[in-house]
């Protein structure tokens, strides 16, 4: 029945043993602080992911700060003057770094036989125009602190790497005609506004209300809510108006954030459903469900991936989730021998059946694919999944009545449990 | 059972036939590329409806920003002097062609037989409106620089096109109860705090502060965060009422924002059922569905109009969703004979069954309307509805051994596949 | 069956008898212009409940207008000398309605034997502030433009009648601990900053940096991205700090909004429930519904109280929802006899079985309260409910089948279905 | 059957005795006015539990605003000199009182075994943080007006309490990809914005457009539409880049609004989710349900902690909740004798089975905590289970008649139901 919900890599005699639960009567005076804690470590938990970017893309980040840092203070005529040297040595070696990133990327595309679409693609554009975009303003005789604001487009680079924001352009795909007509909205306002605007205030103001592109310029800072202070009406129905047109204003924002905060919604859940369901299909834990709960299930689940030698779980902190592991491995820290779980099999579930206190370290072993559960969605699932409650209450039990004896054996043989391995 | 839940439009010896997942082994080395690409193609995509708009619509919105840039040219002495006679011309055959328009509506609402309903419409009031203003301060004498200001009222066209801003309206209209009471909120703090100011400030600044009007502005300025500084409080009352009305400012802004998002989204959701509503009923693959399960279907399934040759699926794209076709008629660009499906089929459900890579490109022969079922509704369609996941896996089944007799039968014949028709 | 689902009092011999179809074939030329023609008569629609606020009310708002607006003139000193005699007129005669009204209000509540309660409460503290202020101001020997100002109380007056306010108040209580937790942040962002930028400005802009309290009011006017501009960093340090304070405030606008968003939004489900719930009871056509689809329609319907003599609907529109009568009474404007429907009953379903256009006027004969089904949730109700779409589809049946045989034999007779009614 | 569901510990003869309905025929004339006094005593409700926080928290906020405010006047001149004596022992007495408090705090650290843990908080930092950082300043000869800056780290001390932050924390760490995709499309339009503006307006206003940092200020300032008004284009290409950044930014808040939004909602749910459960199952009344119940009815209950001796309900009040007691004990003041209700009894429930008007007051005798059930719940909870319904109702119909058989009693007996105990 065990090897039917997780696959233990046992690499000492009994799994879990000597994990015992001896913080269970942890006193929880200080709960405010450890909730800032655990939010603390939980950046770090959950900011994991980042780290498995890789060294070279960290690299490239560090590199476009550099490279942004450096051209912007070229334009400063004092540190022109002062540095101007050196800033340009630092540019040039950012311009080198981009050149052998992109030429290593073309390289793999080529190899991978998609050097057509990889140049086509948003990813290769990008790399192209910061490669080439200084070095021809240059050759076409620019000065040089002008042909360096080309490095710019360097900062398009962020986009290169973030799915949030192809997430955020389907997003603004998906909900183009509701943006469309709010933006219609803006412009009959904006307009209409700055027309009656024009005529009642040129004569009095004939410098921020002269011209209708004058007044209109004020219709944007005024509808925004910007409100700059250049133009200001001064009659009495031009303020009345210009009141309209900033509750106008806060009417468009609601508008515009009702929209994308809708499809935004709507989006993250249908993305993360994706990524999540083919991942719960590996799990052999929930193979014998039907296909309609494990729909539910997926809709349950958060993604987590997480490099090696990370701590997932640190024992003594209050735990609220349990996981499952969709691909890679992870160490129980038991005192005799460390346990090993793979692919297949959960862990964390003591703490949501017990006292809710972790009872040993959990640290990955090679780059691994975590499913989350949290608290909430656990006792949802195992309210309406009875056999799942069961499997997870035994193997849970097993595990605890593991760590009971051998927290008895220790304690005849006189071996006070050591502290060492928390935080 | 091929009968039951499509009707194919056979133009070659069997459907499908050429079409080879030989893209499936594709390289994600650039997987943010693809994803922006997709992105913009995917705007392609989803504008396609704009296109149907018509050229008559475009020509509208272009001899609009035509009117209204020279309009607003117009209002600038310099331009008045150098090009005032062209930027009349210009303004007068804008005219004439909304006149034309304004006409030919008139005609057609003549012969339906709603001529009065026509001029009664918002339409027809801001066809005369945009048409008779100008003409009219002309003959009343007004000077042709002022007179032309009410070709402002040319903006409104952008409302006479747009579902989007009647589904707006709608929204103010089923939340005008909670919009009036924020208002309400919004003229209680307004004018409570304006009066206060004024107590505090109007002697130290006569100017800003003297009278309760010019509290008031204040008051709205700061309310709505717009800020323009031409009136800051002095005294250390003053700011610490000024700070409480800009939080107070905050907070209407938010109450302002969850209404109208609440609203929108149930709006959307509804409008959008309705109009899916029909055409679900038309497809005969769903027909054999209870009612209410063809309610939760609707939910899922997005409406799409696309015009004549257009292309809606590329071979080699990551595919997401698919589609079923209420009406019109798509082409299959398989090789040796390309393949037509009339209204009742459905395309695109292989990428969602195997790899999530296009087969093959498919693009629309006429004006059609298709209904998408995006990745993660179909999963939790299937799961729900065994007996459809059946009908579409068999007909994928059969459409991809299809594929592969053919490839096999290439490949023998020695005729590689080309790579045409990608971009 | 009919009385199974409706009490029809039948004022002619068969019930919708010369109530044709005629309009069936409307050309939908003008889609856009009707939509919007619908969208404004909607609102007169939705704002009929407005009407039964009653005469007193309106005229109460009407006094309320012109009391505030002859206060905020009185604060003019040019009107002051040239209409100071008038103002002062005005603002004692809108005392004095307010004095009757806040008289009649107390009699009421003491024949009530509330009078306690009625003191204690807010509307009568706005009463009694509202009527003693100015008096006692002026006792006191303060002078009148000064003393007047204290009417500015009446603004109050709007929140008496409005159950949005008490809404919007409930929301801040229920979520009193989120909006607070938000409002601790913003203190820490404020004062933490503003410190910072004491330190960094204070030397070079002693004026709005010299102190803590001023670097404060610029934290606020920043933090709440109002921008006044009398007080702006010049250091580089100061401006990066700045950044980070107005996205701070973003991020602060964003979560505000986000906690009163779904506050709103929650509250406002909870009270529409709980209105619905009881009108729905009423309505014998549900009786025969479990409590469990009780409850799911109670989700579905809308409340909607009408004055006596106001059209619901008007022949030839489209009609996306129906309507159930839970009080009152409406007629229907069917040629020969009209026909009167009581609570109870439903109409408006014929649009909805058919082509979406109403085919006759109806009108309250009396105050009512309606409930409507829009027409998506009329379709998911009779896709779980096959029962009432029968109960619904038959007597729609008997309705058209009535008209129909009247309009034969009108065409028969020779006479032509006359149009008048419509607008 | 009544043990099956609530523990009453009775102190007179019967329970509910001598409450009687006689309120029910309470005018309903001042609607809105007792709309607005039920939101002023349910804020009095609600915030009962920063009671329960304790004087010595309420002091710690006290002791905290009074040195804020110390500190601020500190750092103007003319307070400085006229009242710098006075000023500086508060700040020492302000020290003193939280370094006794920090004292205790860590004490009760040590006791609890958790010394390590508390200073590794985040609260125990901040304790020591404010508790040093002036002394130290001081005693590196730092001049006491700058040095008592340092005592702004006294705000941070508004987190240590405050389980909305550790909330709002955790929101920005689940949804930091999203948030972080925002930020990148933020720093791209800001970067590309800026360098175009520095481009087109530096020749023309080399003061606020002459370097790329002074375009970045201006870039920050417009896309968080700040506006201060210190750079502002001048140029025509210049100030529609301005409007475009303008709506850029508009663009972002409703981005960050909607993830923030989304995500808090989400995880206020469920984290009240995770509190409530515990408590349902203590509740006897609830454990007849299978576990998929239990799940709904904690979604549908929230949580109330109430001091000793706070009323929970008024008689006289209109009543839209019932409460069932998770633990402590409430006190029914009814006439002759007074009952008292323990941990699993509930009560609340005749308002909602009746006519909406509470009976009886209800105050708590000892620290509660009580889980509170909305109408609409009620409602929706009754429907779906019907048993639950039964039990409410029969005991609801017992207490009922208990007090309908007193009043009949008191009636013969001539004694008048005294109305004292109301408000």
């Amino acid at each position: 029945m065990e090897g039917g919900f997780g696959r233990v890599i046992s690499t000492g005699r009994s799994g879990f043993n000597g994990v015992i639960c001896y913080r269970g009567n942890l006193s929880r005076a200080c709960g405010a602080g450890v909730l800032f804690k655990d939010a603390l470590t939980s950046i770090a938990h959950h900011t994991g992911p980042l780290r498995r970017f890789g060294a070279s893309s960290l690299a490239s980040m560090v590199v476009l700060a550099i490279g942004l840092s450096a051209m912007t203070a070229y334009t400063m005529p004092e540190l022109q003057k002062t540095a101007g040297g050196r800033l340009s040595a630092c540019l040039w070696c950012c311009l080198a770094y981009f050149a052998i990133e992109c030429v290593v990327r073309a390289r793999t595309a080529v190899r991978a036989g998609n050097a057509k679409q990889h140049i086509l693609s948003l990813s290769g554009f990008v790399d192209l125009l910061g490669l080439v975009a200084v070095p021809i303003a240059l050759l076409c005789g620019v000065a040089p602190p002008t042909a360096w604001l080309l490095a710019s487009f360097w900062v398009l680079k962020l986009a290169q790497n973030s799915p949030a924001i192809a997430l955020i352009a389907r997003v603004f795909v998906v909900e183009a005609k509701a943006l469309a007509g709010v933006s219609a909205l803006f412009l009959i306002v904006l307009f209409l506004s700055s027309a009656a605007m024009y005529v009642l205030e040129h004569d009095q103001q004939p410098g921020p209300f002269g011209t209708l592109p004058a007044a209109l310029w004020w219709g944007v800072a005024t509808l925004t809510t910007t409100g700059y202070g250049d133009a200001i009406p001064l009659t009495h129905l031009g303020r009345i108006l210009s009141a309209v047109v900033m509750i106008c204003g806060i009417a468009t924002f609601g508008l515009w954030t009702g929209i994308l905060a809708t499809g935004f919604a709507a989006e993250t859940r249908r993305r993360n459903f994706i990524q999540t369901w083919d991942l719960v299909s590996t799990v052999p834990f929930f193979q014998s469900l039907d296909p309609a709960a494990i729909t539910d299930i997926t809709h349950m689940l958060r993604r987590l991936e997480v490099p090696e030698r990370t701590a997932i779980i640190r024992r003594g902190k209050v735990g609220d989730c349990m996981y499952f592991i969709a691909a890679g491995e992870v160490q129980v820290d038991i005192k005799p021998t460390p346990v090993r779980l793979g692919a297949g099999a959960f862990f964390g579930e003591i703490a949501l059946l017990g006292d809710s206190i972790r009872t040993a370290n959990v640290t990955t072993t090679m780059p691994s694919t975590l499913l989350i559960l949290d608290l909430a969605d656990f006792r949802t699932l195992t309210a309406n999944h009875p056999d799942l409650k069961r499997a997870i209450d035994s193997e849970g039990q097993r595990r605890m009545s593991a760590n009971q004896q051998l927290r008895d054996r220790q304690r005849l043989g006189g071996a006070a449990p050591s502290r060492t391995g928390e935080t």
